[in-house]
C-alpha cells in the first residue's frame, strides 16, 4: 500500500486538498528562520547542555542571557538562553531581506489588527516584535551584530559541531489556519501530512523560503507552542557521536527520539530536551527546494513510514509536549488524531 | 549509580563471580568463527536478502545451495544458505590453526562422550563434526577453498559493503556451563553480564578467540538456539545506508532492532531478519582485546546501557526468538529474568 | 601572516575593490544552475563512466543522447551526453523562476545585441538560447519535465550517490567583466580572490543565486571555457569511497585532483575528468549564504590555503586545462599569475 | 599490467621469493607492538601537539616525561614523551604475553649476544630490554600499569579521537635480515613489497602478531631508524577532521601526506609530523588477519599503486627522513631504488 502522493501522481487527492500555489510576491521579504530565545530556570545548567555538549560557540553571556550561534554562523546568535522563573519561549526570529521589509510588515500586521512594536533588542538591529493570528510571537529583524565565522576554526569545533539553525517547528491548533498565514507571507510548502478523509485535512505542513524543505512546520497539537527548533550539522556521524556523548555523560535521559531518518524532509534526526524540557533536533541531509514549481509531497497520517522511515515510533512524549510561548494563551487542536506511539 | 565494574574496581562481587582466568594453553588451537550454514525455505528469496540487499559476494551456487563472503574474505564462505523444509541452522564453522589441531579436537571431544565425524563438506578440507555438551553442532576445520580478496575491488562493493563474518551469538540454557565449557577450549572472556544476587548468576558472556570482543556469546535463553551471526562493516555510515535501502525496498519488517550502541562491546549494531527468520547482527567498531591480562568487564542485568548505551530497548522478538539447530532438542533456561523490553 | 580577509575586518583593501553592493531586484529572476550538455565522442564510454562508476541515473537514453540526473533531482536532467565529434559544450542551463522572466530575459539580451532563439529543446519547455558578452552559451527555462524523486529509493543509490548539480565554474579571459555582467543578474558574491596589488584585481570570483557558495564561479584563464560542473554528495564518505572505486576499476588516471578541502567555500572535494576530459567535482559541505548582507571572504592570490586548505597543490592540468563551448573563440585572460602548481 | 600477486596466483615469482612460511611456534610469546619512547625537546610544545591537537589522553605527567594513551587503551601508555636534547627515539615497547616469555626472551637475545638488562621502568612491571641484530632498541614487558577506559567517556574524545597504537614502522638497511630476525619470533608477514628481478629482493614487509595487517613493519633505507608509529581511528572521518585541525591551528606544515588510502594494507591514512619530527601515521580500516593460511600479498616496487591507491605520489621526506634511535649507529641500505617521488 503506498501512501504517498509523488509528484505526477494522479490519484484525485491531491485536487480536493486544500493546499495553494506558492505565493512569489508576498507583502514583505522574509529571508529565513533565525533565532530562538528560551526562558531557562538556571542558565549555568543551560549552558553545561547547550555549550559544553552539544559545543555551542558563546558569542556574548550577560549575567541573566547567553547568545549561542553555530560554527558557521556569523550572525551574532541562533539561541538566546535567558534566565526564567519558568520555561517558556519568548520570541522566533526571522530574518528579512531589508530594512524597508520591516516596514512593510509592520504594516501588514498593523492592518490585521495584530500588535506591533519596536523594542530595543541587544546584537540586533532594528526589531518588529509582533504575533501571528494564533497568538505565536515573532520577531522580525534586518540586521544583526556580525561575529567571527568559526567554520574553518574547526579546533573549537566540538559535540556535534553544530553549523547553523535550520528550522523552526510549532504545535498549532489549526494547521489549516496557519498554513494559510504563513503561505500568504512567501513560505512554501514542500511536504505535508493530511487525513485520508474524502474531505481531507491538513495534520502537519513543512514550509521554506531559504530553499530546504523547511524553516518553519506546524503540526496539529494544542498550541500555539514551540515543538522543536531544528539545528543542522554537517552529517549523521556528528549526531551519532552527540548520542555517545549524551549517553555516558549525564544526559541519557534528554534524548527523547532518534537517531533515525525521517520519511518526510529525509533528514537524518536526534531530538533532544534541554534542561528545562526544550526540544531541539539535530538533523542533516533534506534536498534542495528552490525550484518554484517543485510540487509539494503529501503523506498520508497512516503511513507508518511518515515518521521514521525505519519504522521506530516516537514516544508519547514526542507528540504531547512542546515548550509554551510567553504568556500566549493555548487553544485545543481542531483535529483529534491518533499518531502511533512508542509506549 | 554505577551497574558496571571496571577493571580496577574492587566492590567486592567480581570476587565471587564465577568467573576464570583465561585458559592459554587450550587442547587445540581455534582461530576464530568461520561460518554458518542456514537451512532457508526459499532460496531465490534468500538470496535476494543476502546478495541483492545485503551486498554479500556469491562464491558459488548448486541447485540447493549458495555460498557466500564479505569483501574481505578469502576463505571461501562464511554464510552458506541450503534449501531446507523449515528454518534452521546446519552447524557453526570454527576455523583452527592446523590439521594436527583437529585431531587434537577430535579426541577431546569423543573423550567427553560427544559425537565426532568427519564428513565431505564442500570447499572445505578434513572437517571434524561433533557438538558441544548442550547439542550445539560444531563444524571445526583447517583448510578452505581460497576466493579471490574483493577489498580493493571496489566497484563490487554494494549494500552493506560487509567486510567479513565476526561472531556467533547463542542462546543456552545454562550460560555457566557453556562458558565453562568455551573457557575450556581457550575462549578468553572479555565481558558479561551477572545477577547482582550475594551469589552472582552469569546471565551472558562475550568469548574471543581472535583478539576483539567475542567469537561466541552465549545469552540466557531457551537452548542451544542461534540468536544472531554478527557481520562486520567498515562504519557506521555502512549500517545507517542498509537501513535507508531495507526501509524503502520491501525489507523494512525485517529491520528488527537499531540502528544503536551496545553498551557491552561498544559495538555499533542493527539486528536484521533474513526472509527465514534468521538474525544477522551488522555491527562495527569495538577493541582490541590480544592483551592476555585484559580484565573482563562486568555489566548488571539491571543497567539499562548494558544492551542500548542510549537506552532504546529491544523488542521483545529479539529476547525471545532465535534459529533451532537442526534436530537437536531445547531446554528451558536456569535462570528466569526480565529485560527491558520495548513493546 | 593572514591572507583572507573575513567580515568585520577593517585593512583597507575592500574598500578599493571592484566588488559591488548584491543587486536584489534583477532584470529576471534567475532560480539556480541547473544543467550543462556535454559533447562526448563515445557514448558508451561516457555512460560507463557517468552510470556505472559515478552512479548517475538515466532519466532517457536516445541513439544519440543520454539524459541523467542525481537520486535527489526532480528536474529530468541536470547533464546531457549527446554524441559529438570532438569534445565540447553545448549549453550551460539555468533554471528561471516563471515563463514571465523568460521573454524579460530575452528582452534584456537583446537590449545588449546578443543572440536570443528559442529553439525546441526535448524535456523543457520553452527555452531561451542566448550567451553572455564573453559568448558563453546559456540556456534558461523555466519549466522542465519532472522525474520521480529516487532520493528514498536508495537500493537504487549506487557510486557516489550523487544528489544534484551544484554549480558551474568557467574560465574566463576578464573576471571583472564577467563579474560585472552576472551580478547585474543578481548572482551575488560569496567568495572571492584578488591580487594583492594596490590596484587589486579580481582572480576568481564565486556567486550564487540558490542560497549556498556557488551556483557560478570565473576563474582568470584563456576563455570562455567549462573549468567543471560541480556535483553534490551527501558527505565526504562518498566522495572517499569513490576514489575506490575509481582507482581499481580503470579510471585511476581520471582522478585529476583531490581529495581535499578547498579553503574557498569549505567544500570536500574531488576533482574526475570523464573519459572526454570534461571535468566533475565532487563536493559537499559548503555553508548557507541566503542572507542578503553576507559579506564575501576575500582570500588573497598568494594564500596558499585558498585552493587546498590542506596545502596539497593542483596539478598543471588543473590550472590549465578545460572544456570549450561549440563554435566559441576564446581569448587569453587579462591577468598572468603564477598559482601554485603540483608538478 | 597486474603489479600484485594475490593469492591463488600461479605466476612462478612467489616460488623464488625469500618469504618463508610462518612460525607457529616462537621462542616467546609476542602479544602485539605496545608502545614508543620518543626523545622531545620541548615537552610543551609536544603536549600540545599530542594532547590538545591530537586528542591523546594524559595518564601521567612528571616535570620530563608525559603519558598517552588512546580512548580504548587501558594499558597506561602507548606514547611516552621525554625531555631531551634532540629528537630521538628511546625504545620500541611490545608486550609479551607472560612473564615466563620475559625469561624466555631475555635467553633468546642473550643466545645471540644481543644485550639484555631489566631496567626499572615507570608504570611497567619487569622490562627487559634489549636489541635487534641492526641494533634497534627494544623492551619487552608482561605487565604495565592499567588506567580506565576512556572509550565509553566520549565526553572526553577529543581531535582525531585516536583509538589505540596500531603498529611501528622502521626503515632497516637490509629487509631480508630484519625479516628473518622477526619471523623467527613468531612475527607473520601479510603484504610486501619486491623487486622484479630474476632474483626478486624484499624492499618492505609488513609483519603482524595481533591479527590485522601489521604490528611492525620494516622498509628498505638508511637504518635501523624509526619511520612511524602507526595510531588507530574509528573511521576516516576522524581523519579529514584532523586535517581540517591541523591546517588551520598551526599545524599545517607537520602535515606530511595524504589523507589516501594505501593499496598495501588497504589503510586510509594521514601521516603528520610531531614538532620534534616524529612521524606518526593515523590510520584506520584494514583486515583481519588471523587465518595461518593467509598468503601474503605480493606488491611489485613498480606498483604506483602501492603506496596509494589513489596515485597520488608521497614526498621526498617520507621517503628520507626518520627518526633515529638514541645512540644507535645506522649503515646504509643494501638496495637502492628509485621510489616514485612527489617533488
Amino acid at each position: 500500500m503506498d501512501f504517498r502522493s509523488k509528484p505526477g501522481d494522479d490519484d484525485g487527492i491531491v485536487s480536493t486538498m486544500p493546499v495553494r500555489a506558492p505565493v512569489f510576491d508576498p507583502p514583505f521579504n522574509v529571508v529565513r528562520a533565525s533565532h530562538v530565545e528560551f526562558g531557562v530556570r538556571d542558565l549555568t545548567a543551560a549552558r553545561a547542555f547547550y555549550v559544553d555538549c552539544l559545543g555551542y560557540l558563546i558569542s556574548d553571556e550577560t549575567r541573566d542571557a547567553l547568545y549561542l550561534r553555530g560554527v558557521e554562523e556569523r550572525n551574532h546568535h541562533s539561541i538566546v538562553l535567558k534566565a526564567a522563573r519558568e520555561p517558556m519561549v519568548d520570541t522566533l526570529g526571522f530574518k528579512v531581506a531589508s530594512e524597508e521589509d520591516l516596514d512593510r510588515a509592520a504594516s501588514w500586521f498593523a492592518q490585521r489588527n495584530l500588535p506591533t512594536s519596536f523594542p530595543d533588542v541587544p546584537h540586533q538591529g532594528r526589531t518588529l516584535r509582533t504575533s501571528d493570528e494564533a497568538g505565536m510571537p515573532l520577531d522580525f529583524y534586518f540586521k544583526m551584530d556580525q561575529a567571527p565565522s568559526m567554520l574553518q576554526r574547526y579546533a573549537a569545533h566540538r559535540g556535534a559541531r553544530i553549523q547553523r539553525i535550520d528550522h523552526l517547528n510549532c504545535f498549532t491548533p489549526d494547521v489549516q489556519a496557519s498554513y494559510d498565514f504563513y503561505a500568504d507571507l512567501g513560505f512554501r510548502l514542500t511536504e505535508y501530512t493530511a487525513t485520508d478523509d474524502p474531505d481531507p485535512k491538513l495534520w502537519a505542513v513543512w514550509m521554506h523560503r531559504k530553499g530546504n524543505v523547511h524553516d518553519l512546520a506546524f503540526t496539529n497539537g494544542r498550541g500555539p507552542r514551540l515543538h522543536h527548533i531544528g539545528v543542522w550539522t554537517t552529517g549523521a556521524l556528528d549526531i551519532l557521536h552527540i548520542c555517545d556523548v549524551m549517553a555516558t555523560s549525564g544526559y541519557l535521559s534528554n534524548m527523547e527520539r532518534g537517531p533515525g531518518r525521517h520519511g518526510i524532509s529525509n533528514a537524518f534526526f536526534l531530538y533532544v530536551r534541554d534542561p528545562d524540557g526544550h526540544r531541539v533536533e539535530l538533523v542533516t541531509s533534506d534536498y534542495l527546494t528552490v525550484d518554484p514549481d517543485l510540487e509539494p509531497i503529501r503523506w498520508s497520517l497512516r503511513d507508518p513510514q511518515r515518521q521514521t522511515l525505519w519504522g521506530h515510533p516516537a514516544p508519547r512524549s514526542w507528540f504531547e509536549e512542546g515548550s509554551e510561548f510567553a504568556g500566549v494563551p493555548q487553544r485545543e487542536p481542531m483535529l483529534a488524531a491518533h499518531p502511533i506511539v512508542a509506549r
